[in-house]
């Protein structure tokens, strides 16, 4: 499969998220078209490596009893409906992914960042839909959570689950997002909420 | 948050994706404007749960040799390059997930499933973008894959990895989906492809 050169079109003119369609040819000489959304004012197709759109952060927070994996819960207008997440949220320009991690921690929870226990490459979202990558961060934090970084538009709400409450929450009839349905069933199949050194 | 009765409005008119916007209503009062992708002809933004558009699908091959993680490489063209991930596809009409995980296995690789390990909700790819949901399950195969059952038009590479092939290709400079290399990371984790009786 492959892409034909300058084939590429926009197909909406709106801020933050347009459609673009682009043709291809499959290895059997078939052409078509695909479309799809990106955040993005000139996607880039080709095989130089994908920058993160976003960050998504799973942290753990050190407590004296124990450690503590740090939720989240957001109303999201596409599904109408309140979604179980984690930290979340759109890298800003020029920002490195550690610096985009420990800001968005801070804004949407109030702890700090203390240290990076793995970092994946920038990762797709949805990749028949949309070019939309995050890199998904692994982090140690301190502190306690609190409102006061918020701005005034974000209404997030943040839990401290021990083992029994993720191997609970992962049970509740509610939405998800599929990141983080995985990242619960990883810390479940683990047996603790630790990393090992 | 809450969003305004009657404000989806349906931006674009295309076949497989459209942009859509709604009107709502934070809880400090102040009015905003959200846009978003569907592949739905009439998304539905409420309490209800989640549709899965499409299926996940997690494979554990059985084998003489011990049990091997099903992994797929294929072109994607929002990203313009390979993506390694694992078989998943879009749900047909009235499908349900188990009909639709054990179609889209067989499509993809020429393998049988046998049984669930575990199956999740509808989860969101990405909810400040999108509504697209898929259900992700966890499964046992049997077989050898084959490419007899896709359809003309898929170019679908199948790898079975090792306990060592699933530590290294997490560490491949390549592109991933995002619930593919957090499942790396699970089995990785977890120190061994098997799964709990």
């Amino acid at each position: 499969m492959r892409i034909l050169g300058d084939s590429l079109k926009k197909l909406t003119d709106l801020r933050w998220l347009n459609l673009f369609e682009v043709e291809c040819e499959h290895d059997s000489g078939a052409r078509g078209t695909w479309q799809f959304a990106s955040r993005k004012a000139h996607p880039v197709l080709g095989a130089a490596p994908l920058e993160p759109d976003a960050v998504f952060i799973v942290p753990l927070l050190k407590t004296s009893s124990g450690n503590r994996l740090v939720v989240t819960k957001e109303f999201r207008v596409p599904l109408g409906d309140y979604e179980y997440s984690f930290p979340a949220g759109l890298r800003d320009d020029g920002e490195d992914v550690q610096t985009a991690a420990r800001r968005e921690l801070s804004e949407e929870t109030g702890l700090e960042l203390t240290r990076i226990l793995t970092a994946s490459p920038a990762v797709a979202a949805s990749a028949g839909l949309t070019d939309e990558c995050a890199a998904v961060v692994f982090v140690e934090c301190t502190g306690r959570p609190h409102r006061g970084n918020l701005d005034g538009m974000e209404e997030i709400e943040v839990f401290l689950l021990d083992y029994e409450g993720v191997v609970n929450l992962r049970r509740t009839p509610a939405k998800f997002s599929a990141k983080a349905w995985i990242v619960l069933l990883l810390f479940e199949m683990m047996g603790e909420l630790a990393w090992p050194e």
